[in-house]
């Protein structure tokens, strides 16, 4: 049984910063977003199922942050390292469903409806955001998955939809999992000791810091390209 | 620190099957109304965004029913309670706000936009079905709340976010704690012992037990409402 240290531990609080900054960029662009939607009132029903949303992240986020590790785990020497894992991977569980929920809405339905109601695509996604959402959602999977399976701590509850649904896909469809482009069957190997778990842990920290810096980015270019949408319809007036 | 028994371990069981019952009540309906949607064309969107909560509900609770209890605890005479009640409140937790979601989006924007863009309400919930959704709701709730703070095991990732925001709009509006009908405000008294879990684990099995069974005849009706309108609409063609 590994244990905690607390080099780990300072590594856990660095997850949650980067998770919490994963979903500022949520918050802070849908908020814009349901700003400009306030004045198209075709959309209000949709407005009002993105407020809920925003909600909840603010809510999800607020949690995280506050979430105390030196109180929870005060002697982290004598703690064994799947303890203070557990309750973080379970909450990143819960963010991920609800993200996914999210994503599905904000880039599927929403730019149908969107389209269909406007009949342009002023209020859009472009496709390089709905990728960068895609992408970044698709490593924070991976990176729970890991948090998961590289300790062995896997049960019915810490399920992943998406894991579970490309695994059962693969197999019915015969697919090679030692050799696969896909991350989510690319398999986890559990870690030898706690110097190897802090060593890739540091290691996704950076990964998941560059893909939400990416998707920050094309959040952005999104919001200034909406906002010129609606400051050039305010000239032609 | 209170201990574990068998015969909470066989409640515990039971609280999985009543809120197996209820996500179960959902996956029904909601199966239902998407093929009824079908039909509708200008429902298309809403009918995706609902086969996507439908998924997500499906996924909860086959991983709900896959949970083995005896094999996470093969003896319960040497657990301690929090750490048996732990992992399933956890999970109960990121079930109830998915269901958060799923509820609000069911009963708020997608009803007045049913209304909005099919300009009759054959489509819509009844208002007897709309009180029993949020009725049941806030009783495994508040059950969460009681399986959590009865053992006092809060912290940050124990939050429910209706709960808080209740909490916070009384303590802004000045609202007497002590006496007061929400039930998300009335205190949760940490119990003394196992036995006391157990009685009140039990009556909780029941009320719940109750609630599902008359959202499931609400849910029914309303099945039966839409079945004869697209009955008659055939009829009348």
């Amino acid at each position: 049984m590994l244990e905690l240290t607390p080099e780990v531990l300072g590594i856990l609080k660095g997850h949650t910063t980067v998770f919490s900054k994963y979903l500022s960029c949520y918050i802070h662009t849908l908020n814009k977003f349901i700003g400009f939607l306030r004045k198209v009132s075709s959309l209000r029903f949709e407005r009002t199922a993105l407020i809920k949303y925003v909600k909840k992240l603010r809510f999800i986020n607020d949690s995280l942050t506050a979430y105390n590790f030196d109180a929870e785990f005060p002697d982290p020497n004598n703690t064994r390292l799947h303890e203070a894992v557990k309750p973080l991977a379970s909450f990143l569980l819960k963010s991920i469903e609800l993200l996914d929920l999210l994503n599905y809405f904000l880039t599927q339905p929403l730019q149908k409806e969107i389209i269909s109601k406007t009949l342009n695509n002023e209020l859009t996604l472009s496709e390089e955001c709905i990728v960068a959402v895609e992408d970044t959602y698709n490593h924070f999977v991976k990176f729970a998955q890991w948090m998961i399976e590289s300790l062995q701590i896997e049960n019915a509850f810490f399920q992943i939809e998406v894991v579970q649904f490309t695994r059962k896909c693969a197999v019915e469809d015969g697919i090679d999992l030692e050799n696969t482009d896909n991350i989510f069957l690319q398999e986890v190997v559990p870690v030898a000791d706690t110097e190897e778990y802090e060593v890739i842990a540091e290691e996704w920290a950076h990964i998941l810091d560059g893909k939400t810096l990416n998707l920050e980015t094309k959040f952005n270019e999104n919001v200034i390209n909406w906002q010129n949408k609606f400051d050039k319809k305010k000239e032609d007036k």
